[in-house]
């Protein structure tokens, strides 16, 4: 029998990349600014390019490895794959720590419309692996932002020079979703800093062997305080602290245990015995879950593209040949879900991203304008990217049929490191509850309203070509049903209350995703249209078609799911609200 | 921190068992034939009992043991987990593996209707531990129903003891989905044997220390014969086979590799260097996804009632006492979703089983209904169990948030375990295409017609109830779109070719599962209609109006999802048809 490489070369399309930040986003319109003025297009591309040659050399490589041979706790210590200390000092050494960071902090100013790119290859290409430098950039963005410079100075530079890991330290073994529950507590010593006691769940490279220091942004409580959320403070905590001429000393945070999972491998979750991130954090978990069924999507594509079994339909003849699986409609379906996520996804998330760097150009109106938007669409980027991201491997791993259940090839994996996503950062309930109970209905529905603006107008572009015009007039009814769906659930907030007005919020935030996503789609649509005028290459038709394609695979297959979910929003029976939890007992 | 038990004792509910068997399929009723006429509820419930408690002590303790520690090949010899050996002979001697064989080969006769009741206890308890009798059993029937009294006599009574192990040989590393290209060879030796020459793949239990034989039922072609499937013959091969005075004699079936597999780890699947079953092994795969995620919804429960999160919404007092997650609507849902998919996939699996019964029991006209009905129901009972399987333990997850990814609890196995099912005994891309291309059209769409009419009977009978009216009408519109979807389709089958036709089959099966379970629902909600008006203890009360939930909520969350299918099926966009696979190259 043939044998089919184990891994194949691709785990995301540069092209596609390229697509979405000068086609789509047009990166370049940032460049106008002073803040982005250093850059142009070369250097964008060049940053690109080094991005993928550090993802194909320095983590696709240990992918696998580092998932057979996870963390391991040893006498108190976390021994880690050795491959992260390599990573974490090329990336600090590379300058991609910093990348984002201000030049101040000898950053590059890079806007994270490109940054993300990066972080979708690292991300593509090993998960884990892109996880310790990811997590240290965002520790030190917060420092940055909220310390004072007495912190920035003390830590700041070693982080980012991949010297020194940062984590956040948020969840607590009775407060997971429920973070006003936390316990930790912060006492001040007098001295000018704060005693901290309490214990710490599901620290993400919460220790470990491949860095000399490792840096908590940890949530507590000064007594005291107020109760609730407005209670908890952020605090900076090392596992070395450093006394006098800078002696390093053992900070007494102890590890107690390490998590054993099933995907995610690569990196030690970890409990220590003594926070929650914002947008950023949460396009990042999106990020991470789009990045993940790429490599998957790849992998069944360049299985489907050799693998030989059956024939085209109409052939009768069992002597003939056998057609590479690719051929078969319903493979081909398999492939088009598959690259309607991963594109789809990435769109929203670069979105997503484009505006946080215009926060940095704009203020006034235009700037609340952009803030509200982020914030709706945060929560969507976050649990599409990751809920759909399940399913987006599953069928990665359908189409290579026994194969893809087993480690021969890498999709057993991908499915097992994306199940995390729907979970961590904020569960999809919590998504869904933090859409329709806050972002949705916060200063008048006004988030919701720029929002439809923002559709239309897209709308708007596409009628502008002739075989957008179906297409346009399909999403604009999605944006109607949405909008009226809002007003019925604000009208049965008013006369059932808020606990039947929640119930549904999780298939609120499935038909937001449907309609934000049939968006993204709509303006990758407007530029092939624009691309499709020019002549073009063969690989470049070849991509536009393709794009052409998923495109027309989301309206037809996808965004109908809508309907469903629709149906369901308008109903008047609130049986999960008025179900008695003891009838789940028989 | 509170400590939560690792495992529920739970796994499956043997109250929900008794309410299909008895009150929704009255399987009492088919003891009024001679064949099953030996049998009364009181011996039924003695059976159900004994395999409940076989199940919760050989089965479910090593649950987890078994996945940790996979089977190994060791210089050519596959070793299990000890337990097999052990579980192998209480099968065998306390007759679970001949339970539904006629009493000719010391069988029970016991109706399937029970026997799977059994199966679905000893999958939820351990999958991997519950294929080694299972697959037995299915290769002693197939000797039963199609060998010749030399091969009965050589094989059967061995392995109904479970001194021996069946397994099925099909697959070949380019035949997998395409059956008809194995090339195996069975050269007749002109002595009463053939010489098989061939190399199998993916064969579970295809070789094990924990039996003293393994007989493979193994497809290949004699040389000569016609080709494509009509050249297929089916074949009995031992690992030893007897020679004279039965002196056994190693048959050089040779194993070259075990795989490693994501789930499904407690039993090995082998590749041989040297077959399909029918329409009960498909049943069977069904059986088992039902039966793992009945497990993982149990676990999933159990936390559930015993993890205080949170506060009821209209709570503003954050030093309240938070409350067990199941109060929360959102748990509600996720759990109620997990309940319709297990007991939906239940009933229908079991709706299929008293098909295959009353086989036994019906002749000519009454028996080719059945069989259609049958025949038709396959591929959706295997496909609906296996694909929701995927989503429905993903939520089992999902109740437990990050505690679900760790090995801490069960049900990240749960997942891993069920996914091989959407792929073994025919992928759902197979099922669509069986369904759609074999079951729907055959006899003119006779089985379609038939399944018409007994859905039409439910709607009938739940008529006769108040409650039920609203839902038999939504079932009834249902009902009416698959048929008017079904002969649009034959339109298109007409105009634009079999490949357009067939091209979304995978979707039509989905369809038609939403409805499939719908009816089995309403047959359910009868049976809760009737009993509730009877007075009844709290614990049944509770276990009624719990059926009357999740009947509800399959026809307000799961039943609409059909409307996104129908409208995809209507559509005339052949994308996936027209789609040049080269536009997924760039």
């Amino acid at each position: 029998m043939k044998k089919y490489p184990r891994r194949s070369t691709k785990f995301i399309s540069m092209r596609n990349l390229k697509f979405l930040i000068y086609e789509v986003f047009d990166v370049l319109a940032l460049t106008k600014h002073d803040y982005y003025a250093q850059h142009n297009r070369k250097m964008f591309n060049m940053v690109l390019d080094a991005a993928m040659k550090l993802s194909a050399k320095l983590l696709y490589p240990v992918f696998e490895e580092m998932d057979r041979n996870p963390p391991e706790f040893i006498a108190g210590e976390v021994k880690v794959h050795p491959s992260v200390r390599e990573l974490m000092k090329q990336y600090g050494e590379g300058g991609w720590i910093a990348s984002t960071f201000p030049e101040a902090f000898d950053g590059e100013q890079l806007p994270l419309l490109v940054a993300n790119c990066c972080n979708m290859m690292f991300s593509a290409a090993n998960y884990s692996g892109s996880a310790y430098p990811g997590l240290t950039a965002g520790a030190a963005r917060l420092i940055t932002n909220f310390g004072n410079p007495e912190l920035i100075d003390t830590y700041v530079a070693n982080m980012l020079s991949g010297q020194w890991q940062g984590t956040m330290a948020l969840t607590e073994p009775q407060a997971g979703s429920s973070l006003s529950d936390i316990t930790t507590t912060a006492e001040p010593s007098g001295e000018g800093y704060y005693n901290i006691k309490g214990q710490k769940i599901f620290i993400s490279a919460g220790d470990h062997d491949g860095v000399d220091n490792v840096i908590h942004l940890m949530l507590a409580k000064i007594p005291g305080g107020p109760p609730g959320v407005k209670g908890i403070s952020l605090f900076v905590v090392p596992k070395y602290r450093f006394e006098g001429q800078g002696t390093p000393v053992f900070n007494d945070i102890v590890v107690s245990q390490i998590y054993h999972k099933m995907g995610y491998r690569g990196c030690p979750i970890t409990e220590l015995a003594m926070f929650q991130m914002m947008n950023e954090e949460r396009v990042g978990v999106g990020l991470s879950a789009a990045s993940i069924a790429s490599a998957a999507y790849y992998a069944a594509l360049a299985y489907a593209q050799e693998r030989p079994q059956g024939r085209p339909i109409l052939s009768k003849d069992p002597l003939s040949q056998q057609v590479a699986i690719v051929e078969h409609a319903d493979v081909k379906r398999m492939l088009l879900f598959q690259r309607s996520v991963v594109e789809g996804s990435f769109s929203l998330l670069l979105q997503c991203s484009r505006y946080e760097d215009m926060l940095k150009l704009t203020k006034g109106e235009e700037r609340e304008t952009i803030e509200l938007l982020l914030d709706l669409l945060t929560p969507v980027a976050k649990t599409y990217s990751s809920e759909m991201g399940i399913l987006s491997t599953s069928q990665s791993i359908q189409c290579f049929g026994g194969y893809g259940y087993c480690e021969d090839f890498p999709v057993e994996q991908h499915f097992r490191d994306m199940r995390i996503h729907p979970i961590h950062e904020g569960t999809t309930g919590i998504q869904g509850m933090d859409l329709l109970g806050r972002k949705v209905i916060m200063k008048d529905g006004k988030a919701l309203k720029l929002f439809g603006q923002t559709v239309r107008a897209a709308i708007s572009a596409a009628r502008e070509h002739e075989a957008l015009k179906p297409y346009a007039a399909l999403l604009d009814k999605s944006l109607k049903s949405l909008e009226s769906i809002t007003l019925h659930l604000v009208g049965v907030a008013a006369e059932k209350g808020t606990a039947v007005f929640l119930a549904d919020a999780t298939l609120y935030l499935e038909l937001f995703s449907y309609l934000a996503i049939g968006w993204q789609w709509l303006l990758q649509a407007i530029s092939v249209q624009k691309a499709m005028q020019s002549r073009l290459s063969k690989s470049e038709s070849n991509f536009y078609q393709g794009k052409w394609f998923t495109f027309r695979y989301f309206f037809e297959y996808e965004l109908p799911k809508a309907e469903g979910v629709i149906q369901r929003l308008k109903s008047e029976d609130a049986l999960t609200v008025d179900m008695d939890p003891d009838f789940f007992n028989d």
